[in-house]
C-alpha cells in the first residue's frame, strides 16, 4: 500500500466517525428529550477525542510527507494538498489549549443564555474575556506556522486563502456605499403592507408548503429531510442531508424563507462529487462557498419576482389563511428593507453592515488592538455609522445577540457576506451565459439553474482554491460590484 | 491510577460508543432516507471495529488480571466480573471469523427478504448452510473456553448461566402440557366476536392513545420518545430510551399491546442504577430478564382484566370508532387464543410452543446431530406435534419466517419463553406480597407494582447473577409452575 493509499484509509475512517458525531448532533437539535443531553454530550466529546488521536496521530505526518514523493494525479494531489490542510490546522494545537478553549467557551455560551435575557454585559464580560485569551492564543500558533496575522489564521479555518488585507478593501468600499444605499430603498419603497392581520398559519399547512418548494427546488428526499429545531441549521452528512427550519403560526415567511436557504446548502451537499467517499477533496470547498449556495436560492433566486411569481400559487394552494394573498403584497413582503438591531432578522440590505461591524470589532480584538471591555461602546459607535441606530446599554440586542463569539469562533462572520457577494457574481455570470433564466424561473424550470450550479461550484468539491473556483465559474475572482448592482437593481430598480 | 480504575475507564469510553451506535442505529430505523443506508452501514460497521479493537486490546487482559488481585468492595467484584466475561466473549473469537460470519450472516438475511416471499427454501438453504457452519465454528470455540456443549456456549451469550440440561427440563415438561391446556382454552373460550367490522383508527389518535397508556405505566417522556419502525423495538440509551411501534389504521390492539410490551423493556432501561454510568454492572441482567419485565407488562399486567378495566375508558376516549366498545369485547379480544403458523403473531397460550420447537431444532444444528437440510421436516413434524398444524411446503410460513437464524443468532429463541416464565413467577411473587394488588391495577394506582419491579429488578442492574436476582425476588431460582398456574386461571379461570 502506497502513502497516499494509507492517508485515504485514514481519512476514510475518520468520515465515519464524521457521519456518526453529524447525525447525533442531528438528533440533540431534533428529536431528543432534554435528559438525554448529558450522556449525548460525553459521547460527542469522546468521539471528537478519538477523531483528534487519529487525525494528529504521529504516522499522520510521516505519510504525508512520503505520499508527497509518490506520484500522483491531480486529483490525487488536490486530496493530498486538503489533507495536510486539515491535519495542520488540527496538529498545530496543544491538546491542552483545544480542551482549555472548549471548556471556557462551553461556560461562556451556557451562562449566555441566561445573561443575555438578563441583559447582563458584566457577567458575560467576565466570561468572553477568558475565551478571547484562549483564542488569541490559538491565533498565535497559527499565525506562526501560517507565517499570517493572527486574525488571518483563525479567518483561514473558515475561508483558506482569505485575508484582512482583502477583506478590509471588500468590505471598506462596500461599507462606504452601503449606509446611504439603504436610505434610498427606505426613502424609495412603500410603507408596509398587507399581511399584517392576525392570521393563523397551521403547521402541518407550513410543512406540506416548504416540502413542496423543496420538491420545486429539487432537493433529493431520498438522500436528506426536513424536521423542526429551536435554531434552523443543514447537518447530516452528504448522502443524508438533514435541514431543520422553526414555524411560527402567527407568520409564515421567515419559516418557508429559512428553508429555501437550508435547501441551498442541502443541493451542495446532496451533489458534492461522489467518486472520492470518504475523502477531503469531497468535501464543500469553504464557509463563504457553502453560504453562497443558502443565499444564492434565498435570496438570488428566492426572493427575486420572477421566482415569487412562481412561489405564489403555491403559498395560496397550501395556506388556508394566505389564500387571498396578491402576488404585490407578497413580492412587497419579501423585499421589505427595514434596518434593526438583530442580524438574523435582517434583511438582504441591511445584513451586510452588522457583518462588517462584527469584523471590525474581531479583526481588532483577536489581534489585541482592543479589549474585550471595548466592545460595547465601539458596537454602538458602529451601529449608529452604519444603521443609524444606538444600542448604548442595550448589550441584549447589541453584542450579546451572537453566539458566535461565546464559544470562540472568531473568522466566522465574514463568510456572511462573501456568501452574498460570490452568489451575486454567480447569479450575474449564470444570467449573461443564459439570458433566458428569468423566463425559466418564472415558469419553474430550474434545470438549468442546477446544472449550471452543479457544474461550476456543487461537483468541484474542494478539488479548487476558492479564488479559482470562482475564477472558472465566473471569469473573475471576487468582485463586489456584482453585489452592489444586485441590491441597485432589485431594491431601486436602477 | 488501579487496574481497576483502569478498566472502567475503558469500559465507559465503550459505553459512549455504545451510545452513538444506538442512536445511529436508531434514526437508521425510523428517521433515514433510502439513499443514506449504504454510508450509515459503513460508519456504524466502522465503530464496531473500533470498539471490539479497544475491548480486546492485549493490556485489557492483563488489567483484569491485576484488577482481581486489587482490594474491590462487592459492588466492584461484580463489576469486575461483568468486564472479564464481556472481555472474554469478545476476545475468544478470532477476528476473520467474527468478519466472516457477518458477511455470510448479512448475505443470508439480504437475501432471505426476498426469499421468503417467493418461499424459495432451496435458495435459502444454500446461504443458511454457510451461517450455521460459521456458527458452529464460534459455538465450539466457544465450548471449549466454558467447557460447555457448542450450544450451551451460544445460550451463554445471552442467558448467562443457563444450560440447555436445564432448558430440557424446563421446556420438556411445558410441551407435555401445553398442547392438551391449548385444546382446552380454544373449547372453553366463546367464537371471535365484535371488532370484526371494518373501522379506521386515525394513527393521530393511535399515538395519542399509545402516549396516555405510556404515561400511565409511569415511561419518563423526558429520558425517551415514541416513534414508528417496520419492527417495532425498544433501543437508545438508559438516559434516551426509543421505543417504536407500527401503525394499522384497520385495527389497534396489536400497535397499542406492542407500545406496552416495548414500555416494558423500556423502563427497565430507564431506571437501571445510575451510579456507575457506563459500567457493565450498569447493564441489564439478560435477554430473558429483559423479556420478563416486556411481557410483565405486556401480559401480566396489560392483558389482565384487571388493567383492561383501566385501558378501556382511554380507548374509548382516544378512538372516535372504538367510542362503543365495551369492556367485555375488549377482554375477549385480548385474550383470544388461536394457534397459527406464525411466531410474532401468537396467543400468550400458543407462543411458548413455538419458542420450545425453535429451541429443540438449533440446539441439534448447533450441536451437530441435524443438517440444514432435516429443518423443514423437522419443523413439521413439531409443529403438527405441538400445535395441531402443518407447515409442508410452506416455508415462507415455516422455518423461513424468522430473522433470527439468518445472522446466526442462535440460542436467542429460548429467552423469549424464559421471560415468559420469569415474569409470571414475578408477577405471583408480586401478588403474593401485595395481596391488593389487582385493586390498585383497576384503579390506575401503579406505583406499587413498579416500586417493587425496580427493587427487584430495574435498580439491580447485573450485580448478582440470573439466579440469585430471580432467588432475591421471589424466594426461588425460576420455577415453571407459575406460568402453567398464570395460563390455567387466566383461560381456563381455574
Amino acid at each position: 500500500m502506497t502513502a497516499y493509499q494509507a492517508l485515504t484509509e485514514r481519512f476514510q475512517r475518520l468520515a465515519r466517525l464524521d457521519h456518526l458525531a453529524a447525525i447525533a448532533g442531528w438528533d440533540m437539535q431534533t428529536m431528543m428529550p432534554s435528559g438525554g443531553s448529558d450522556a449525548r454530550g460525553e459521547a460527542l466529546a469522546e468521539l471528537s477525542v478519538m477523531h483528534h488521536e487519529i487525525l494528529v496521530h504521529a504516522s499522520t505526518a510521516e505519510l504525508i510527507a512520503q505520499a508527497q514523493q509518490e506520484p500522483l494525479d491531480s486529483d490525487q494531489q488536490a486530496n493530498l494538498r486538503e489533507i495536510a490542510r486539515h491535519y495542520a490546522d488540527a496538529a498545530i494545537l496543544p491538546t491542552e489549549l483545544v480542551e482549555a478553549k472548549a471548556l471556557a467557551g462551553s461556560r461562556c455560551e451556557q451562562a449566555w443564555r441566561q445573561q443575555r435575557i438578563d441583559n447582563d454585559w458584566q457577567g458575560f464580560q467576565r466570561n468572553l474575556v477568558p475565551v478571547v485569551d484562549l483564542s488569541r492564543q490559538e491565533a498565535q500558533l497559527r499565525a506562526q506556522a501560517l507565517g499570517s496575522t493572527p486574525y488571518d489564521a483563525l479567518l483561514n479555518l473558515y475561508e483558506p486563502g482569505m485575508t484582512s488585507q482583502r477583506l478590509d478593501t471588500l468590505f471598506g468600499e462596500l461599507i462606504s456605499w452601503l449606509p446611504d444605499l439603504l436610505q434610498q430603498v427606505i426613502a424609495k419603497q412603500p410603507a408596509a403592507t398587507a399581511l399584517q392581520t392576525a392570521r393563523i398559519y397551521p403547521i402541518s399547512q407550513q410543512k406540506a408548503l416548504a416540502e413542496s418548494v423543496m420538491q420545486l427546488l429539487d432537493f433529493d428526499f431520498t438522500h436528506g429531510r426536513l424536521d423542526v429545531s429551536a435554531h434552523p441549521f443543514c447537518g447530516g452528512v452528504s448522502t443524508d442531508v438533514r435541514i431543520t427550519t422553526r414555524y411560527d403560526t402567527s407568520e409564515f415567511l421567515s419559516a418557508l424563507m429559512g428553508v429555501i436557504h437550508e435547501t441551498g446548502h442541502a443541493r451542495y451537499e446532496q451533489n458534492l462529487p461522489k467518486q472520492w467517499p470518504g475523502q477531503p477533496i469531497a468535501l464543500a470547498r469553504s464557509t463563504a462557498i457553502h453560504e453562497s449556495q443558502s443565499l444564492f436560492l434565498e435570496m438570488q433566486l428566492g426572493r427575486s419576482k420572477a421566482f415569487l411569481q412562481r412561489l405564489h400559487p403555491l403559498i395560496c394552494q397550501h395556506l388556508t389563511a394566505a389564500a387571498d394573498l396578491t402576488l404585490d403584497d407578497l413580492v412587497q413582503q419579501v423585499q421589505h428593507v427595514s434596518p434593526g438591531l438583530i442580524r438574523v432578522d435582517a434583511d438582504e440590505v441591511s445584513y451586510p453592515a452588522h457583518v462588517v461591524l462584527r469584523y471590525e470589532i474581531e479583526r481588532s480584538l483577536i489581534n489585541g488592538e482592543v479589549e474585550v471591555a471595548d466592545i460595547p461602546a465601539l458596537w454602538d459607535e458602529k451601529m449608529q455609522r452604519y444603521l443609524g441606530l444606538s444600542t448604548a446599554g442595550d448589550y441584549r440586542n447589541g453584542c450579546m445577540q451572537d453566539i458566535h463569539w461565546t464559544d470562540g469562533s472568531f473568522g466566522y462572520f465574514p463568510t456572511y457576506t462573501l456568501g452574498a457577494m460570490y452568489a451575486a457574481q454567480l447569479f450575474n455570470s449564470l444570467a449573461q451565459q443564459l439570458p433566458s433564466v428569468e423566463e425559466a424561473i418564472t415558469l419553474g424550470d430550474l434545470d438549468p439553474i442546477f446544472s449550471w450550479l452543479n457544474n461550476a461550484i456543487w461537483r468541484q468539491g474542494s478539488r479548487l482554491s476558492v479564488d479559482t473556483l470562482v475564477q472558472q465559474a465566473t471569469g473573475e475572482t471576487l468582485n463586489p460590484k456584482w453585489f452592489k448592482q444586485h441590491l441597485t437593481r432589485r431594491y431601486l430598480g436602477s
